[in-house]
């Protein structure tokens, strides 16, 4: 449906410039740059290449057929341009421009002459005013977005209203080194709607979870019942804007005026089972936990720790926001004496100490693993010097590839000294966060999930 | 008062060892590595050298004056050696070994018997059971503990019970790129109390705000006057452990035990005046922010912002904190018009656009220093490729360097790209942080500051 948006065998950029600090220069690059797969063919009335590529004065000129068209022109030139994209059968167009509707009557009359074009010939239009869509899949590695972060492919797929906040949101993704699947921004959505692109992450078999940033929504109905289907598949992840009086009023002026109906985003988000946060950094960690834990049955944790006061402020968080620690059965307490040191806790939290090695890491996991009144587990790892953390690290590693029960750990260590631990952790898909209320909260989100 | 703890002159570690994954030979290294401007002592029985550094048999064969000792013992031979300290006229000891009071009446036995050998000789001790000290003072680099952090020299000071959260929060500051002074963490504290170390951090003219992590107040009297002496000075900044019932029953079996009146360490910090967090994450970036900036008169911000969305997301949570986002005068309306973009908007936020240049967030950021109704300036800063990010971070730094009004910047960038843009505002001062929530809550803090 939306494949020659997402997945285009080759994008024309209408607009392409030699000039180096432009968008048109700066999409051929990001494409370029990002390994894209496709062909890709700059318009350009007077320079015969661009980025080394060879340019067409007309996108009626390029030989091949046209998946995808970035159109990155004045908006006046744009009615006529999209027409010429009907004669070359272009199947989607990205507008980046911007001029149209959010500037008043002469743009919406321009507006609605591009949109009845593209409706003449069936082109799908994406934006106008918009950042643009990225696929990070390694037969597709579409790039066809002037924003600068460079993502790991993976498992989350982002679409956001606003560029500014999607490229937030997916820069928090890259900083935490977890990689994504679809990004998709689309301003002004005169005709791709976020409700189509949510459809389309949901029927996406690699996404695991979508992130969404919505600061108004055009077609309630529509959307609930879009995302309510989704969230049938997957979780449905949103940050909350304009929460407050001032915070919508931002968001108004931002986007071009709001009605009353249009605000009222957290019951929408409510009525389709969305989870929604109120802190982009939470929001992050919580799809990094999605995307690789599978659902804990229900809100037992039982905790795992080689040092005593992060244990503490995770079980406040884990606590506080309903999850449960209960007591271990005496059979596993008793497994536990047996494994562990003899100084070590055997209640919940288990504490294996800073000497604990991998042998009583493995032995706390299988113990945790086995307990029925246990549905998740929270591990607390921190690196000293003196003991083989690797060995740890492969512990928890081979243990999170049983999927059995969620495991989520706060990784207290030094990246440089510790890479190759933190490394083990990461290929075998543990979620680790450097702070214990952070590694909480993600597993209070994957217990949200189950509970709401 | 603690200058030979803190500031020692040579430190003798007795207990040192060849054995590389060992506290006693770590603890040299940590010396060495960090650049240790005193003399180093290793006493070793058997070694002649480790690290490359002269061992003595005892330290009554040390030729030099013994400001600061490790002890890395048994702790039954600890007496004796604390013994010898006396005769060797140390000033201050470091007891890293563990074995004492926690373990029972035979341990408590052990520690008075050391107890009262320190101070029949004047020694003060620290801990047992303890991690030990940080100074990056560049007169002193004083790394006499075996943790992994290796700050640069800074303003924050930090005094925590449990080495394990000790190390999570200096280490959370370390991954900010934001220096530290004075680091301590007292485990046991069986002479040198949290309230000494608060009072010699308070006293302390480069440490501009001290960050606590206490899990029990033996002497709570004293803690509140000592800590109210020191936040009239600068702020004091604590996180608050065990504030669930599980909590800080796992405070309680983590300490080995705690009395009701302890465990209500939150009305000792409102008493004491200090600002009470729950999220480390939250205490490390309010702390970077109190490091760097002045506190604002009260709870006006004006924003300036070159992408609508993340100014929407910081407006939110100024809000809902209780911080104000008043209109801007008639005359300051006027004045943006004539320097911004016309398309800009001169309302608070103030939106310089995506193509804002220096001279716009210039122009904005003075007019918001003469405005009467603003009290803070809080930046949302994305790095387009299309603009000259450089000069605008020189003129945000430059506006930092007037010490009117706190400044605040969210920034969003790629490190590795804008890496000089980066360094200009780190260099200027400038707090700056990665999500718009974050940001906005530092500066929440700085206003707490000012209204508690």
């Amino acid at each position: 449906m939306l494949d020659s948006l997402f997945k285009p065998k080759s994008v024309a950029v209408i607009g392409a410039s030699v000039k180096e600090l432009s968008i048109g220069n700066r999409i051929i690059r990001n494409l370029l740059d990002f390994g894209y797969k496709g062909f890709i063919y700059p318009i350009n009335p007077q320079a015969p290449e661009i980025q080394g590529i060879r340019a067409y004065k007309s996108i009626l000129d390029v030989p091949g057929e046209i998946d995808l068209a970035h159109i990155i022109i004045p908006s006046k030139f744009v009615p006529q341009t999209v027409e010429e994209c009907g004669k070359k059968r272009v199947k989607s167009i990205i507008i980046n421009s911007a001029g149209f509707k959010e500037t008043g009557p002469e743009g919406e009359e321009i507006e609605n002459d591009f949109l009845s074009r593209a409706k003449k010939y069936g082109i799908r239009v994406f934006g106008p005013n918009c950042q643009g869509i990225i696929n990070t899949d390694p037969d597709v590695r579409a790039y066809c977005n002037f924003a600068f972060t460079r993502p790991e492919a993976g498992y989350i797929s982002i679409v956001a209203q606003s560029g500014g906040v999607g490229e937030l949101i997916h820069h928090g993704f890259f900083e935490m080194g977890i990689g994504t699947r679809l990004y998709a921004s689309n301003g002004n959505a005169c005709d791709i709607s976020i409700s189509e692109i949510v459809k389309y992450f949901g029927d996406d078999s690699e996404t695991r979870v979508v992130v969404l940033y919505i600061e108004s929504i055009s077609d309630p109905e529509t959307f609930i019942k879009t995302a309510r289907e989704a969230t049938a598949k997957k979780p449905l992840l949103a940050m909350k804007a304009g929460r407050t009086g001032e915070g919508a009023r931002a968001v108004s002026s931002h986007i071009g005026g709001l009605s009353e109906k249009e605000i009222t985003t957290d019951i929408i988000f409510e009525k389709a089972g969305i989870l929604v946060f109120e802190n982009e950094g939470d929001l992050c960690r919580a799809a990094s936990a999605f995307a690789l834990q599978p659902v804990p049955k229900s809100n037992r944790v039982g905790i795992i720790t080689n040092t005593g006061g992060p244990a503490i402020i995770s079980t406040d968080v884990l606590i506080s926001s309903g999850l449960d620690i209960p007591m271990l059965s005496e059979k596993a307490k008793e497994l536990l004496k047996a494994r562990l040191y003899p100084e070590a806790c055997v209640n919940n939290p288990v504490d294996v100490l800073a000497t604990g090695k991998g042998e009583h890491f493995r032995a706390a996991i299988e113990i945790m693993m086995n307990e029925d009144q246990i549905d998740s587990i929270f591990i607390n790892f921190v690196t000293p010097f003196f003991v083989d953390t690797i060995s740890i690290a492969k512990e928890i590693a081979n243990a999170g590839k049983w999927k059995k029960k969620p495991i989520i750990c706060n990784l207290m260590t030094d990246k440089s000294c510790w890479a190759e631990t933190i490394g083990i952790l990461k290929d075998g898909g543990i979620p680790c966060y450097s702070f214990p209320s952070d590694a909480a909260k993600a597993l209070v989100a994957l217990v949200r999930r189950k509970v709401e």
